[in-house]
């Protein structure tokens, strides 16, 4: 019911931008007492919100921080279904960890675990990803797709390709894909995915897609060791870019794709994710677990696997691997 | 330690079979003391094993009743891997739910989770699996295959040959596989098979694969709504079947088809499935979710996922579906 009021608020305060709104409308307009308003509009102060107010004359949204509480991304979320139940931390070990856990507790599609900061935050592998307090997206999205097991590394593909674009609308910036997670702008990393399930083997149970985006760290936020491979939107665009924003059509962008891939199959989104990546027809070597193996990027399947071709013509399914250029 | 000692004893104590063995060479050959081995013996016969002991003459192993603990399962195991950690349990709710716990808590691949009932055992599609106690056989065994989670349906059908195979070699009954999951006996269920997975695009972290067999059920054990559509070994061949035996051959024939999976392909082994398998080459109608389409079974892909030819021509690749036919 809170955040009924808290949404129908600032969907009011944003449709009067720059003006003042009395207290009797906004309450009209939330369903709710004008305590219940001025209760509110404390708590959105406290959240980040700049919002005036004058005796007679209402309530008036003047700005807001950087900040991904819930309500900075439910204000002005697009979306049908996904974020529309958000978790918010100021700080955690894992959204990952913590989305399981929901979706183990019967959390609804689409919903959404952000924090602001992530202790053990980890990409492919188990390997670390850095995710300091403040600069980056760092947030879990649970699905449940009927689906079988065998779809899910597509998810992957359809959210790369959801991002891709929400960079391009919000920043203005050209990104390209790395198979099989990486998004990178000149040929440092940007984003990095990772899908996990919980399925048997014929339906998926759970889908969790984590994303650690790299937003607004200067130059000196990153550590030494990470400053030829990863870089930040702020950087790239030489400005600070809204954390929020950003969430919200990243949502809006792989709500469309993942309605388009129900709807139309995986072809559409094939053929939008082999655009953007950077690998498809050149020549790359695949370092696997226990392998190595080079030859031309052909492509990848409609269940989302790389096909390498090696020099002698044979046709090689890439599950898992790093992947490295010249 | 303890567990190490037992298993000595045993495998002693079989090596003698109806022989006397002394307390002596007991001590000595699983390198403990006389007191150990007087300690062990008690816990065994506690176990259900039925153990002479005479006066300066010891011990000698007369028999055993039908338990599966992890005594009665480690006696006369053949594996190298599989099932050597045992968690058994009198009853519990479903040997599934802990096997996905201890995977968490990073148990090794092998670990079988047993149990003499299930009070809320499950099937496919969160379908309720009868488990009384005493009678069937309810497992879970944890594997940990490094394979990227597209090959994890292909651990039922390996799971159904080795489960046909041992069927055969304990009870010499002939098995029929019905896609996706299901042994039947003359039309009747006799085994269910249950995998789930947690994984992430590129990589399965853990394979649960449940088994439920019905073995030694009189009729009357069934609920009357099952008389028709399950049996169990005992109904099938007319006598007691040795639960331990089972669970010791299917165990060893996992483990050999994983074997020869992760060396060779999916190859033989799908070969092999197709020639136990009652519908293909059939006029099928399978229901899955929101559909249902009929057509000739053509057989099944490198992923497990079943082909079917509809009278246009059309093939449909059915990931899940309850299959019937004439």
């Amino acid at each position: 019911m809170a955040s009924k009021i808290r949404e129908a608020l600032l969907s009011s305060l944003t449709a009067h931008k720059d003006e003042f709104v009395s207290g009797q409308e906004l309450a009209y307009e939330a369903s709710c007492t004008r305590t219940a308003i001025w209760k509110h509009i404390e708590e959105l102060r406290r959240d980040g919100f700049t919002i005036e107010s004058r005796r007679k004359k209402g309530y008036r949204l003047v700005g807001r921080s950087d900040l991904v509480t819930e309500n900075d991304i439910l204000l002005g979320l697009e979306t049908e279904q996904l974020g529309r139940n958000i978790v918010f931390y100021q700080t955690l070990d894992s959204t990952q960890k913590i989305a399981h856990q929901l979706a183990q507790e019967s959390a609804p599609e689409g919903t959404l675990v952000i924090a602001e900061e992530q202790k053990t935050g980890r990409g492919r592998m188990s390997r670390q990803w850095y995710s300091p307090p403040g600069t980056g997206i760092w947030m879990s999205l649970l699905l449940r797709p009927e689906l079988p097991p065998q779809k899910a590394p597509q998810f992957t593909l359809i959210t790369s390709v959801a991002i891709v674009q929400a960079i391009e609308e919000v920043c203005g910036l050209q990104v390209q894909i790395k198979w099989p997670n990486d998004l990178l702008i000149d040929g440092k990393k940007i984003t990095g995915i990772l899908t996990e399930l919980q399925a048997d083997s014929e339906r998926i149970y759970s889908l969790i897609i984590g994303m650690g985006m790299n937003v607004n760290q200067k130059q000196a936020d990153f550590p030494e060791e990470l400053h030829e491979i990863a870089t930040s939107l702020a950087l790239a665009k030489g400005e600070p870019v809204s954390r929020a924003k950003l969430v919200q059509r990243v949502l809006f962008h792989i709500e469309r794709y993942y309605k388009m891939y129900m709807d139309k199959g995986f072809e559409p989104i094939k053929l939008l994710w082999e655009s953007y990546a950077v690998t498809i027809g050149k020549h790359i070597t695949a370092r696997t677990l226990h392998d190595s193996i080079s030859g031309v990027a052909l492509g990848i399947t409609d269940e989302g696997v790389l096909l390498l071709e090696d020099k002698d013509g044979v046709v090689h399914p890439i599950y898992s691997a790093d992947i490295e250029w010249l």
